[in-house]
């Protein structure tokens, strides 16, 4: 139950430097590899020859070598060259659209005349020298709209992330959410609260002083396919909150990229854009290791939950305000579904 | 094919202490937490929210809190509150009768309304003060009839604990089995023979001499759903045997409480205990650390039964005079399980 | 998909030395065990008592214990005793066909009737004195005809193999295939070629350069139902190549069992025969060593390959020229298999 024709982040430059990268993404065994002139391929990984996984091969003179017998295929997946034979007729190996942008890899799992690299979106902290990004990668066993109910929820910080970024106010502060088109947003504004211990750290990092009452922001948007991203920060108390001028505050962007694998499994890319001090990459490391901490809080939550909802399949959950982000999200993407089998080819 | 409205042994007391407790029984997922006043609850491990184990969360002034988004339960399952929520018309969570009593928290699988807590077998042994008692719980992979059928023919112990327990002679004395109502009891005696190690030990223990011959006796008593207490023990030979005055013997109580967590596999809460010396608390985890090595060796012989038996669904196995145990405790259990299933509403 | 009515590599002497062993062999759980007068036995690895596996047992007397109870097997699978019982009226345990010889037991899977030793293959190198022989078992998880795919195209060592036994030239010679009754034979003959490093050395063992231009053959042969064996060597260039005098070449048998564990598992026998240095006891342990470790890294290529190919079950793959030593091992088995299950009796 996942958009195919839409582009999904796939993986971070590192993964494919000089080496290929298997990974299955909506189901689908892909390898991905940077080919002589620096371009990305996503490949089926799957050796036509006799069906050994390509990304156990090696890249040489940018083309794809399996690392069995030696077929070598272009970053067009055609068969390029295997010695001793002749690779005219050789089949094709599938291609799927990919294209790097904004510092990742991504790919376009459906209908590849469909592909409009157009439609990757913009991300202007991805782009700008105002900016600066640290982020990572965890592997986690549910159905990534659980992870979407999770980012449009941050109910959860205060019990998942009690020691961190969780407060009681957050809570008690009850959220709005409206659905524009196909993007949905949950917005959260907490008043003269005192700021959680990694809140408190970002003020002081950005030469704030962490203990004083102050104004919390949480404006959390999704777009699909599975794009969450969450505007957080927090604004000394009574400077405007999240309109405050930038000495009076400290705030970020919370990158969420959720990648199917299986129906029950993600690539979570998760990661934090800020446009302070963006030239200082300590502080974006001290960031990453902290958010690497927090976030990986959720994993066993979400895999437990899973499987409890695999064990109870035809349980009714509770639609609470707190869950209309998720909600929505969930109907914007069963239309968006809907839409995109009504007009694909009937499979088999 | 167990027996729902029954009583099992869910946990020990230090599971729960200040925490709550998920335990998969009789293919029920439940949670186990003590209230305010100390009561115990057993519910479903299910947060009626967004479906996510509340056995994840923590207990807060006697209620249960998920560690998802804070929905709180209270010991009779239904919501108590949530902040930011108006839990009135929330459903409740399904509670399943529990009762502490004899040092253990028992539960009631099946139909709340049969539940009845004089059913809970009485236990001399767990509240004299003449009586101590050590014991553990294994966690192993078979149905748990087969574990009856290990405890009802102790032919093997000559084999699977030949180091300890075990001793040839065991065999040769042929069992006497009876079934009395629901009760089956397999005894078995043996005369003048040496004591193999664990009983020359416990005569010394005891005070007594452990190099000379004695008799030795083994009475297993099987009680639905799924208890065998044994009898065991030794005297110096030709002081009465099982009837001998106590300064010439040394017996005990073999304890097992044998809780399906599926149709292949089991909580087994194994524990020994004596009328002998027992505020000596070394000599109670003595025997306890012995017992527990020993009962831990059947735990390989059940789960490659278990194995085989899945793998071969269709064989017959022999029923031997040693193994009438083990067979008349099963007709008990088919007869009340057929019993249970014809007063049952018919479950889809 | 495998032959049943033939003989099958089950196990080396060292795996019964003094005790039982358990094996699943075509699907069929056995266990293997020696007798009182040195003969080898395979039986159903079910104890007809409680289905506990035999092989958890001992050997005692020359006769197989069942750990769990006593009940004690034959040779023959018979029931010989079990204490306080009259075993008479036993169902016998299946007993499988084995034979010792050439340094391992053989066993045959299917029907007992047509079992015949004399079909057990000779094998020159494990009976003379001129000859040594140093192997070793790995457990794989693919379909034996995925190894013998492997083994019939030595193509891969160029890629799998790069630091040790592969090297260009091996692709840049086409293969020659022929079939004869039901054997099938690749041979690929290389020449004027500089050495790769385990030939270097095997040149070097024998007394000869090793940094010289050589002639390089591999012969390999398959037999029913998964025997591969393959003549491989090096002879300094321009003496004869395969036929060179022994003073001039380096040359060994590659010894290959395939045995089938389930359809998608095998025991794998790998080893190297040699009629140099017969007696350097330390040359085979280097040999086998350094064989060891090149035939380790198939592992991850074939279990790949497998799950890519359960993956995607109705892929047609390539049947190149390289290619034909596998597929016409196979056409051989395909042809074998439908005559047995012709000539079988219907299996329910």
């Amino acid at each position: 139950m996942f958009l195919k024709n839409t582009w999904y982040v796939a993986c971070t430059l590192d993964e494919i430097d000089g080496k290929p990268l298997g990974r299955k993404i909506c189901n689908e065994a892909m390898v991905f590899f940077r080919g002589e002139n620096g371009e990305v391929s996503a490949l089926e990984d799957f050796c036509p020859h006799r069906g050994a996984p390509l990304s156990l091969g090696f890249v040489r003179e940018g083309q794809l070598v399996c690392g069995y017998h030696g077929l070598t295929v272009g970053h067009d997946g055609r068969c390029a060259k295997m010695i001793g034979q002749r690779v005219g007729g050789f089949p094709a190996v599938r291609r799927y659209p990919s294209v790097e942008r904004h510092g990742f890899i991504w790919v376009w799992p459906g209908d590849a005349a469909k592909a409009n690299a157009a439609k990757i979106p913009h991300l202007e902290w991805a782009e700008s020298e105002q900016w600066a990004y640290g982020g990572g990668l965890y592997h986690i066993g549910c159905d990534y709209r659980l992870m979407i109910d999770n980012l449009m929820d941050l109910t959860h910080e205060t019990y998942v992330h009690a020691s961190s970024i969780g407060q009681d106010e957050i809570e008690e502060a009850p959220p709005v959410t409206s659905a524009e088109g196909d993007s949905v947003v949950t917005s959260r504004h907490m008043e003269n609260i005192m700021p959680p211990p990694f809140w408190a750290g970002a003020l002081r990092a950005n030469g704030l002083d962490g203990d004083v009452p102050c104004d919390r922001w949480q404006i959390c948007r999704f777009t699909p396919p599975s794009h969450v991203m969450i505007e957080v920060g927090v604004a000394h108390a009574g400077k405007g909150g999240y309109h405050a001028a930038p000495e009076h505050k400290a705030g970020s962007i919370v990158v969420d990229f959720i990648t199917p694998e299986t129906d029950t499994s993600i690539w979570y890319f998760w990661g934090m854009a800020r446009n302070y001090r963006p030239q200082d990459a300590e502080l974006t490391a001290a960031i990453r290791k902290g958010q690497g901490q927090i976030f990986a809080e959720d994993q066993d939550m979400l895999e437990a939950q899973q499987r409890n909802l695999l064990t109870y399949p035809e349980r009714r959950l509770l639609k609470l305000n707190i869950d209309s982000g998720g909600v929505q999200s969930r109907k914007v993407l069963d239309r968006l579904i809907a839409a995109e089998r009504a007009t694909e080819p009937e499979q088999v």
